[in-house]
């Protein structure tokens, strides 16, 4: 049984209120590729499928696309489970008329948790599908008494060890945050103060644990319970992190083997630093020159327009941060005080960038006074 | 071919912002139940399945309770079409997935229009659903030239004719305005100025036309061309229409013959007119008090809290009109200056209503003064 894990596709979410949706068909597209390549018996996302519990309609009609060219026209079975940013019954919507065509939609959590059983060109396996749930849901949905995200896990998969394997190695598909791992600035956490971390441990007694909701790919508690991360950068804090699905292969007894297979971005999510001129220059040889970028400026004078002379270099430049005129603590934040002590050295930027020339002793004696008129108009108003 | 027309389903809809949820559940089943009784071989829904494009989590979760009892449970195969109301995309995702279990939805327009052959008990027939498509959607699927909606129509429409039968009877499913058609206040119109409709004449060569949009069940040009109309009252305007299913029996020729079956709503929508104290004495023996009132009280003086008293009686009043303090010319609104002219009457009701005692001339004058002071503070300020 030969399987690609992949999670988080988030599909309809921006970047910096930029649209990702081209980015996304980019990527989802070798996913479809990288199935037909390595001939796998299945593809398994565990979650957010979409970014939203409301996703838009282009998002809608992206992921229809994808779920065609894989199950319709590949005949490849996918498994694919609500995550926290899934609207639960909106993703499970006629699901049970969907299962006979290979396509498994796991939405709202019900008290059956079903099995799965896929059967490979090299063996068979039970996939279990455990929707994002918090305890609340598994409260209400079993009548039982959880209060954490790790009894609540628990709880689930009572269910599953259950169920009678019939020899085939089982593989769950779950929605949660393991306590260590490591997380990015893109996800929505789960609770607050750590009540939704669940120990490793519990998930490894299975043959795999297909993962979703970190968005950096990692493993915990043993190789074989693992994330496989999102499919593409959704914050500037994942620009060193490498995107992938996982290929997953369980032998004969069910023991699973690993390879990440890396995916490229159409566009890369990156940071750049220095100078405005400077970073002008490097970019008339930047051949990723239209990534979407975080830009630091580290000049130290006031710039007119600096985000439009940067786009007609860098055109994804979505993000400016002024590290130049930020104070020496390195806070972040323009503050006001910062802005008004500066007035006339700002203006005496903007006129030498806009006239070419320097002002005259004269020219600056005549701001200043302005400048004092226009305080003493504001106090008295 | 024995099947269910229904239409205008508009789950997740409110009525003055009460949730029909309910209401609909109960309606539902009863279709259900009517499609077991009478042994149907499909049931067929013609657009307007969710109020909105963005429906509702818990009407979503209703249609897919409805779905899983018609389709899996009792395998009756069901056509649905979106309508004017729905979002395309989100209706018809995955619905490719679906076919095989019977669940035919028909989302966004497609170049290709699908015959969907069914196989009834006594004899088979095609189904093509045709979603709700205006003029401009048509021209840019097929690249066209169509400018009314009545152009675009018979450009599906000669999808079905090249479609080669094989013998079987067409039906033809659709969401759209017929010329002469009666409206209801809870149609949304799909254009302006009546560029919408559509002549019932390129209906009349099928054997049958399960039209949508239209509340009130009609047909119209030919018998065979029909309006099932909305499984429910959706404004007041509707209250002396008698909701619907249309079952339609195709015989070996194809010639349809029809029988409305009538459904119950948990709770009628009508009208009560009187004065207040007549009404709440005839409520006491109003076995339907708890239906859905709209309320015209015909008192000629202010009463505290007529909502109030009137919903100890009848709790599901959703509108008052008070008729009695309306002008002779029938207007409906209480205009400003007729507010005015009466707030020493109006302030006299109310002294009347909350102490049990008529005014005295003096406290009379004293009001009559106090009124006065306001408006002069008013003209002042």
């Amino acid at each position: 049984m030969k399987f690609i894990h992949t999670s988080d596709w988030h599909i309809g979410r921006q970047l910096h209120n930029q649209s990702l949706l081209d980015d996304q068909r980019f990527v989802l597209n070798q996913i479809i590729e990288l199935a037909t390549e390595h001939s796998v018996d299945a593809v398994v996302v565990a979650g957010d499928i979409y970014d939203r519990s409301v996703p838009p309609a282009n998002a809608v009609a992206l992921l229809d696309e994808v779920v065609n060219r894989l199950v319709n026209e590949l005949k490849i079975p996918l498994i694919m489970i609500a995550g926290n940013h899934d609207g639960h019954e909106r993703l499970g919507f006629a699901s049970r008329q969907m299962n006979d065509s290979g396509l498994h939609i796991i939405g709202p959590l019900t008290k059956d948790v079903r099995a799965i059983e896929l059967n490979g060109k090299a063996g068979g396996a039970l996939f279990y599908g455990l929707p994002y749930a918090d305890p609340a849901t598994v409260r209400q949905v079993f009548g039982c008494d959880v209060s954490t995200h790790e009894q609540a896990m628990a709880k689930l998969l009572e269910q599953v060890d259950e169920h009678d394997s019939k020899g085939l190695p089982k593989v769950v598909v779950s929605h949660c945050f393991l306590d260590g791992g490591s997380e990015s600035e893109s996800e929505r956490p789960l609770s607050i103060g750590g009540a939704d971390k669940i120990s490793p441990k519990l998930f490894t007694p299975y043959s795999y644990t297909a993962l979703g909701h970190l968005h950096g790919p990692q493993y915990k508690g043993a190789e074989h319970v693992r994330y496989s991360g999102s499919m593409l950068k959704y914050s500037f804090s994942e620009q060193h992190q490498n995107k992938s699905v996982t290929l997953v292969e369980l032998d004969g007894d069910g023991k699973a083997s690993f390879e990440l297979l890396p995916l490229k971005a159409m566009r890369d999510v990156r940071i750049i630093e220095g100078e405005l001129a400077e970073l002008l220059e490097l970019g008339k040889t930047d051949i990723n020159r239209e990534d979407y970028l975080m830009v630091r400026l580290s000049d130290k004078t006031a710039i007119l327009d600096a985000m439009g002379k940067l786009r007609s270099m860098y055109p994804n430049v979505l993000h400016l941060e002024r590290t130049g005129l930020m104070r020496e603590n390195g806070k972040v934040e323009l503050n006001r005080d910062h802005i008004k002590k500066g007035e006339l050295d700002m203006f005496t930027d903007f006129f030498s960038q806009v006239s070419g020339e320097t002002m005259t002793e004269a020219q600056q004696q005549a701001m200043s006074a302005a400048i004092d008129e226009l305080h003493k108009a504001e106090r008295t108003s």
